[in-house]
């Protein structure tokens, strides 16, 4: 269990409720959903009703309003059970576009019913070959009187088999990222189509996929905000996209540290617990300190995200900075699982099948240090 | 391809074989054997007819009579092509023990038909719960007049599913080490079951099965070499075991370099190669260092246990060695891939998951520390 | 500059105050003392003029009464000099051990001369060949009358030449770490005498000697607090030491890595700013990427430590993190310094030359690992 | 004491002459040279006369006519003393270069003196400010009639107080590094000039300084082969000098491991060797893992090397692996001998602080990687 205290009651009560909710809705679900290489949408109606959907969204469209530290909280406890389960997606990323760039009508179109789980969103921005190279996007959406006509592909989409709308990143103008839109399409406009589940190392449950878009011809109003501003949009949103990256690594650090903990205290090996040998010690020791650093830093920020002081770059340091900690975490503690590690039936060989990725997407590493370095 | 000179042109030549071997009836079939979780019956039929199996047994049990530099040979080709398949138990452990300490009517009975790859062989070691550790070896085989009946379970067997024999480490004395004796069991023996293969993060077409013994009944001709000195036996195998496993990581890790150095070479971002940011080429030339370094000792410790100098401690560094290099390197070519890494349909994502357990079985990398400090 | 805000005002104040002495009587003299292989008395004496010696000592005893972030802003800005001065040993563990434990006497007369600066303190436990293991603590005082005679030597003592007194943990009782007391010894006590200076791979203007007991008789007021209960008392103040020591690491990492950035801008090779190469530029990210979860960190500890929050085994990560993170700064920094690195006239070379021990003293990282695994 | 056995007998007696000739004349002196900051030009003389300095210079000029095994055992036994002595500088860099590019008359002039320590030589390429990139090299050689008049700055040059003879590197043609030439100048010419011994982090006998040449007039046949090719004598020497560097760097490894063995065996700590807890004998034994694979690429690239196949992207790559190694195993070794690894008088100490400037001299592991990368 995380021991985590929020900083007033309410995040505590809040806490308390999302916990139950993973103990009841998530964990008993766990397998079947990997089996099945997606989640039920029931999840995401339960999750919904229960509020832990979009908490940041304000009451006119059918949200909480709180702060981001609910989100986080959400986060914590969901990936501390071991489920890829992409609310955050929906809380921290497509709603968020939505109330901050949206017209009022797209707001009341879609946020309630994000809010409620009825309405699952995803968001398309890489596309085969290019990577996360927007200078190089290639959808292209053309006016056409008052419509849009978009034809291209995207590829590595969560949720892409779940999605009921997807925010489209398409080429509207020029050459480079000053030539983007992000437009909504709907997953039953004509044209539109889901490429198969994709075969992933992990994070089975977590659909993703490549989407095709074929003449698909969409009213001029589902443009989110200005035309050919998309570049500016997305880089205003990347700290709390990573943020919420570096929030969910930090848990399943944890949850990876408490299940080695616990398994080499069960596992007896030459006479005595693994947990016993000096080894074991000194390498939980050590993972445990860089724990402690972590949950210190997330909180800090997390603090400064919810001021509006945490910056591009502080976001890129803290989604390097956790990922890599959850890399280093995951890959230790499986070792000390053994041969057991290596089972899928192990919890541990999910947590660190599902780690992997975790340095790759929104953003490398690589990138992450591209983007620190800028402000050096 | 690996740039690879034999010590002499026989092996050159052999290593010509082996290599259209791999090219005809390995690479085409990986994706389903990978599908099945076992390989085919038929490869082991048809490498048996190629002269892969086997090469050190000698003319009068059907084999050749070469040195270990041949089923080096075999290895490194097999698993540069990122197969899985178990060969080298046959070829490096489970014959030489028939070679080495069975009568010679079990030499007659078993060897020609594992060089042939008709029979199909498995060692039986580890136990649910127990681990590497055979002082606390449970399975029982009691001493029934001329026949032995044996009880126990064991877990995580390469070969589980495929096998025709297993040679099941037993106790058949009192405690500690110095009570176990090998007996070959038959699949074909009443009270003999496999479990389901088991579901592992890699390594899939390698079937991996709990094994079960309810009373198998089998004649006492059936132990192989003298009673209770199976953990002695086991000891002189090691560093052939050990050393064929350090074989493969060196080869895959080549394997993962080269699929890196590819992929950099033709993926492009941000304008330009990914292969000609100074990160990728660092990067890369940190892992070709270790892999000259590698290579340089994998011929040594190679021609050092052809002449039968090849002692437990240095083997134990050969495998640590290896099995860690393979790691830095397979997990370093899946991060140049970038989001490609993570999708199964990419070979670097096969190596990785199947790298993981090298670091665990044959002796876990804190096992090898163990071993290797006792001699400092 | 140490870009630092304080929790409030008057601790941004202070800070100003402390960096203006550390520019004007610490930077200068930075040479001569590391020629000399001491700093002068005169810098301990205009500390204390300044207020930054002790400051949370209370006022009756001639100190401010201040909280601990005064102390860790005194050793960030001295430490981020690139200075070792031994300020942090009066402030942070020398004088509180006589405030906690001490008779009011011995308040009065040695705490207004620590705050002032007249009085040098050092803190004798480590015993040649004794390492840091309490339990076999040789040094003997045996009562005698009214008085205690000491016998023993120390090492490794720092402020070893210019102490004037000297906490001296000693044997009065029977075995192990429940035997042993702390006795206040006078520089000018007949019977002890100063070792040579040690000759250190760095921290040379921090010294460090042996000390010899030979029969140095002192009258039992000079025992600190009970018989047989330092022990106790030095746990308690662990954590404190401790979070100084990581104080400093955090400081002098952030120095180094200061260092670094403004070398590589200026120095040009192959046609450009050493700082722009890919490399230069991603191993200063990922550095800064630890260096702001370590800020993190270290506000989060000094808060914690300020509510008496701090506990031993958090005490013991947070010193592991920081002087691990401490080196893996400096070294990396050295490493981008080229040949200039290796030069003593460059700043970076002394940071790396002073670092080294940071990892050993004060509990090395193996201790720390230990302490940290016994509440896991 | 190194156990090596050379290829064969010859090399076997070779090796035990130098380590008798270690032992009486280097070691006994290392912590006089160390104070000195310089060797004796006696140890020069007598490693002359004992046959070690230049043993590949043909008989004809007073050498041996041996193979570069022979060098490379002098620096290994050479280097396993602690010693920092540049006789591979000699042996393997400055006589072959007068050795191959020499004329007749240089080379009868200087190699018999160089054979036999009586003179000492230098080569300076570096500069001021500009690193290893010879591209930009400044210090300037006019042609004058007959002479050259060389006008320009050098520094950290080793052996830069008692070389007799400097290799200058000159720019004597146009730009980049098709434009330079390399001119022997003697100590005693009218205009050069030493500058202080430099204050290094270690390798303090090891004499390194800046070297200045003000209006230095020399015969035009102290030009060293043809003019403006220098830059490709020292692309063909680089192989050499970067296998020296590996030899010397692996031989310094193999003493700080058996250092930390020794102490970890002989000091006690918590009542039972250091050497006892499973920490030390894991570190020690991943240690000892990537000797041995140290050992066995060593002799493959001298092999190599001596059949003219070691390759520029080859011994990058050996330099690189060796010198991390080197301060891996350094470093390591430190840390056990705790505290009493950051005092002087330990050997560990010295061999740490002399290790660090081997990643960075000869090639920093940066260029390395470079030019490892370019042949990917």
């Amino acid at each position: 269990m995380l021991d985590r205290a929020g900083p007033d009651e309410d995040h505590g009560l809040f806490r308390e409720a999302v916990r139950r909710f993973m103990e009841r809705e998530v964990t008993p679900n766990l397998d079947q959903w990997e089996d099945d290489g997606v989640v039920s949408r029931e999840v995401w109606r339960s999750a919904g009703e229960a509020g832990l959907l979009c908490p940041t969204i304000t009451e006119p469209y059918g949200g909480l309003g709180l702060d981001f530290r609910y989100n986080a909280i959400v986060t914590e406890e969901l990936c501390y059970t071991g489920a890829v389960v992409s609310f955050g997606l929906q809380s921290d990323i497509t709603a968020p576009y939505i109330l901050n760039y949206g017209s009022e009508e797209q707001k009341r179109e879609y946020l309630p019913r994000m809010v409620s789980g009825e309405l699952i969103s995803a968001i398309a921005m890489t596309e085969p070959n290019g990577g996360s190279d927007l200078k190089n996007l290639r959808t292209d959406a053309k006016r056409d009187g008052d419509h849009y006509v978009i034809n291209g592909a995207k590829t590595y989409i969560t949720n892409g088999q779940l999605a009921d709308i997807v925010l489209v990143a398409c080429r509207t103008g020029g050459e480079g990222s000053r030539g983007i839109s992000l437009i909504l399409v709907h997953a039953s406009d004509a044209g539109f189509s889901r490429g198969r589940n994709l075969d992933k190392i992990g994070q089975n449950m977590a659909d993703t996929s490549e989407l095709f878009f074929n003449d698909v011809r969409v009213p001029a109003d589902r443009l989110l905000g200005e035309e050919n501003r998309a570049f500016y949009y997305m880089m205003q949103d990347l700290p709390q996209e990573r943020l919420t990256i570096a929030v969910g690594a930090q848990a399943v650090a944890q949850r990876a540290f408490d299940e080695a903990v616990r398994f080499t205290r069960e596992r007896r090996a030459f006479g005595q617990a693994v947990f016993e040998f000096q080894n074991t010690r000194f390498v939980l020791a050590g993972l445990k300190a860089k724990l402690q650093a972590g949950w210190a830093h997330l909180d800090w920020a997390i603090d400064r995200h919810v001021r509006g002081e945490y910056s591009p770059e502080e976001a890129a340091a803290g989604k390097l900075f956790h990922t890599e900690l959850q890399w280093e975490v995951v890959d230790a503690a499986l070792q000390l699982h053994g041969g057991a590690g290596y089972m899928n039936e192990y919890l541990i060989a999910r947590l660190w099948r599902d780690a992997r990725v975790q340095r790759i997407y929104g953003g490398s590493s690589e990138i992450m240090k591209e983007v620190i370095s800028r402000t050096l």
